[in-house]
């Protein structure tokens, strides 16, 4: 089999079959085929697509250039979360410790921040000491005595993947949903999972804009998911505010907890909804309740006893951080300035962008500019006031914590530009979109 | 500016501006924009194209990328022609010393064989001491002295698309009749032609496989030729069979002499009908006859008295080959076996199949395998008989000239596949399918 007669066969929009999926896969992850042959096949993957089973013998070829995790030996059925990438969601840090303080292990491998958007890594390592590089020994034994490990991508899983992915960074093709389902789902389907609840997020601050192609991805990860024999929940949700009230990692940290202890704030609403909402379908699909409402009620319950939280802390000792910072805030990393935006006059606020409050966090330091930035664990914005809420002038509508002045100054005039006030009232935003189970 | 805009833009069929053609060709020259993101753009410019306006920027730009040859000092229409690539397809050869013969400087730059076809800088070099490597001092020198040179491409001519075309060669790009436009045309217009005679091939040995193909492309290199300011003329001709009688590097030296010598044989018709066309067109572009027809009679003209035959004397002498091997053929290199194919029934000939005469040509050592193929030039196929002509059983069909049995024995099964007999009179192909002027 030669490189080329599959490049000519998907230029020509013909169907590949898993050998010649398997062999492109496998060879360009040994390093046998040139990035150059490579990125001419994802342009032609791109602008000619891939069918439903395509993408899914892509996924399990880019699963299979890697090890997958067995966890045969973790009882109960193993649950994972994914989310498309949103601006201040922190769902994976509340739900974790949910699901395991219900029984239902959660093995969970994630990201970091990429582009506008925060990633589950870059929060847990604001933690001080928190380890997210583990073996995938020692994440398995923690799954089995916590029901929860949260680690980041080792090079054992996906391989394939992380090469590609590079490639299509600097290539501009990165947004077709062949392309980015069979990413993530081969990095999940590593993890050792027997089902996963998918959040894909739709609006200004997620990849998918329109909710029609985040219904479409939701379809094709589903379809992939089903077809490697794994259960799969897909919500879509809103993206275009930020989701809860804290932006930033060691903030988005506190937020988490405070949320754990049973104290949130009405700004908080969408956090603690969607939160609930996922860990619901997380302890359904693991087997430990009937149905969506009784789960509920299950996530509730250990969030008001404290197990949730208590979990939480087992995991941060476990894996090197230090508990006593989720009850002493002041052991995180803090910002050291301050920078209050006020209402300009009366109104409703119409719209809170969440790709601008997004890139203004970027500039705070929050997310990375360049591949090797190094992040202001510290700094971010806390949000006062959500789309549709009343405002009289001079209202504290956002705090900005902020270590260097220079970087306030880039991020402020996206931060302006995010918030839209209106003089007619506005409907709050519907948070879940839709559900496909 | 940076190069993923351009790119994010033709991936999404939007035109590029003479601006970001002229960056990427630059950048890309200069080895500032890396292989892979090149060709994510070429797969995006073959699958979704590039309007006329986009394919003479993309040709400006990289004719610019080197040198243009300045032709000022030598009088006279300066024409030349340049053929999309065939089988035993030798015109070159005969045109450029008769036009020159007849006053109409012929500045020509070839290049080498592509696959299954043949190229003339291979069949010049056959020649023994012909140098093909002159610089262009030289070159513009020999012009004005001769009205003609024979020379290869140099790296100041179009380096752009010498860098791109291997790019293309091995990311399946090649076929795009913008990309071919853009790459034929930059390395001509370098030249310091006025006018250009394309002969744009069509049928199995082309890469144009119909027609209407050929004629699109024609269209297309008419069109950036006028943008820019030069006179063409296309024909669209045939290519399902070989060119001639000839095919193979010395075989086709000698075919090309004996017809400027005025002995051509009846199977020979089509390339002397083609040769004789072709040098008409340039001598009426090159303002030496006002019609056709008294061009023709020109063009027989100095083959009859001899002085195109002088004239190829006189170039060959001057780039350092030995003139008197085109009247002495044993001074040529030749092969020393010699293999018949015969008829194995009566009938007529339906096909001789230029494509695997090429393949079969290549097999034997005329052609290139690998990039770095050393060429035996004395190899090849002598054709007796061309489609439509009445056979006998064991009447002569061809003769192959070989100097390895297992070459030989690799090239037989395509030449018996290429040659098809009917029990039905078949007639000759039309070898001018269609004129553009």
């Amino acid at each position: 089999m030669h490189f080329q007669e599959i490049l000519f066969k998907k230029r020509d929009r013909q169907e590949l079959t898993s050998e010649e999926i398997r062999f492109f896969v496998d060879q360009y992850t040994k390093g046998d085929i040139p990035d150059y042959q490579v990125s001419a096949l994802l342009m032609a993957i791109y602008l000619n697509g891939l069918t439903i089973d395509e993408t899914v013998r892509l996924t399990d070829a880019m699963l299979h250039s890697g090890i997958v995790v067995d966890l045969a030996n973790v009882e109960g059925i193993k649950v994972d979360k994914h989310s498309t990438g949103g601006v201040g969601d922190k769902t994976s840090l509340i739900i974790a410790p949910i699901c395991a303080a219900l029984g239902v292990p959660v093995p969970m491998i994630s990201g970091r921040g990429l582009g506008h958007t925060g990633g589950t890594l870059d929060k847990l390592e604001s933690i001080p000491g928190f380890n997210v590089k583990l073996s995938l020994e020692r994440y398995r034994q923690q799954v089995k005595e916590l029901n929860c490990c949260l680690i980041g991508q080792t090079k054992e899983i996906a391989p394939a993947d992380k090469k590609m992915y590079a490639l299509r960074d600097v290539t501009c093709t990165v947004e077709n949903k062949s392309l980015i389902s069979a990413s993530i789902m081969s990095k999940k389907l590593a993890e050792g999972i027997d089902a996963l609840v998918l959040d894909v997020k739709t609006g200004s601050g997620a990849f998918m804009k329109s909710q029609q192609q985040a219904e479409e991805l939701a379809r094709l990860m589903i379809s992939i998911g089903r077809k490697m024999g794994k259960e799969v929940t897909a919500l879509i949700t809103d993206m275009n505010q930020p989701l809860g009230s804290y932006v930033g990692n060691s903030l988005e940290v506190i937020e988490s907890v405070n949320l754990l202890k049973g104290s949130s704030l009405p700004e908080q609403y969408d956090l603690l909804e969607l939160s609930v909402l996922l860990a619901s379908h997380m302890v359904v699909l693991g087997g430990k309740s009937e149905d969506l409402e009784s789960a509920g009620q299950q996530v509730q319950k250990v969030i008001d006893d404290g197990s949730a939280f208590e979990k939480l802390k087992k995991i941060v000792e476990k894996q090197g951080g230090d508990p006593s910072s989720l009850d002493d805030y002041s052991k995180l990393p803090t910002a050291t300035e301050k920078y209050q935006v006020k209402a300009a006059r009366k109104g409703f606020v119409a719209k809170l962008d969440a790709l601008l409050v997004g890139k203004s966090a970027v500039f705070l330091g929050a997310g990375r500019l360049v591949l090797d930035s190094k992040l202001d664990p510290g700094v971010g914005i806390v949000i006062r006031k959500k789309v549709g809420d009343e405002v009289n002038r001079g209202d504290l509508m956002m705090e900005v914590y902020y270590n260097k002045q220079d970087q306030l100054k880039k991020a402020l005039p996206y931060l302006n530009e995010a918030l839209v006030l209106s003089e007619n009232p506005v409907s709050p935003l519907t948070l879940v979109k839709n559900t496909f189970d």
